[in-house]
């Protein structure tokens, strides 16, 4: 059980981060999240981290390198679920995760997604929740 | 990072199976669902087990303890993303999971749920989706 899994709400894939993460399993991440992007043509990705203890700045460039793998394909990225531990963690270490968007859960996460989409277009008119893709 | 945690769509809860299940995890979920559901009033929860390899009956019988505690908050449970090698090995070692309702993926789970909320009227009336709750 090493690969972390990738599930799609309509437009949006959803990562939930519960293992630790290595070289070898984040390099596989963002190999699958480029190809489910790609294969989905999905306008979101929210990474959950409410199972991660511990952000260092090797987790903060994955997030980095996820969100601009997502823009590529013209899809955004938000992390979610950040421990408020993690969060005075980040902040003391001088991580503050630039270039990434936050919000504090998944609910909100998708929301700020389904409001980018919408301004540019990505999500159509007919789908105020940016969720019934199939 | 032992504790799997439990997202929230609108009124379905999203548990996604990553770790090796022991008893003290198992029942450590078991309760967290049990408090997450009783506190939110969601009507479903889906278990994803994409992550998963081996299914055994220890395994199958948290699915069926899950569902019966989210029957007693009038909950629906869906478990989505079984490995195709996964039902394999179940229906060879005689666990048909009885009891369980199963879906191919997240997005089936959920409309399963939604279908099952609207029927029974848990879903209000103005939600056509049923993920607009926060």
């Amino acid at each position: 059980m090493e690969r972390v899994p990738i599930l799609k709400i309509g437009g949006v894939l959803l990562v939930s981060i519960q293992i630790d993460l290595h070289d070898q399993s984040v390099l596989a991440l963002q190999e699958d999240l480029a190809e489910r992007i790609s294969a989905t043509g999905a306008h979101g990705v929210v990474i959950d981290i409410s199972a991660v203890e511990i952000v260092d700045s090797f987790i903060g460039r994955m997030f980095a390198t996820i969100a601009s793998i997502s823009r590529l394909f013209d899809a955004d990225t938000v992390v979610v679920g950040m421990r408020p531990a993690v969060a005075i963690t980040l902040v003391e270490l001088g991580l503050t995760l630039g270039g990434v968007r936050t919000a504090l859960d998944l609910e909100r996460g998708m929301r700020i997604l389904r409001v980018l989409g919408q301004e540019s277009g990505r999500i159509p008119a007919g789908d105020p929740t940016g969720l019934e893709w199939s």
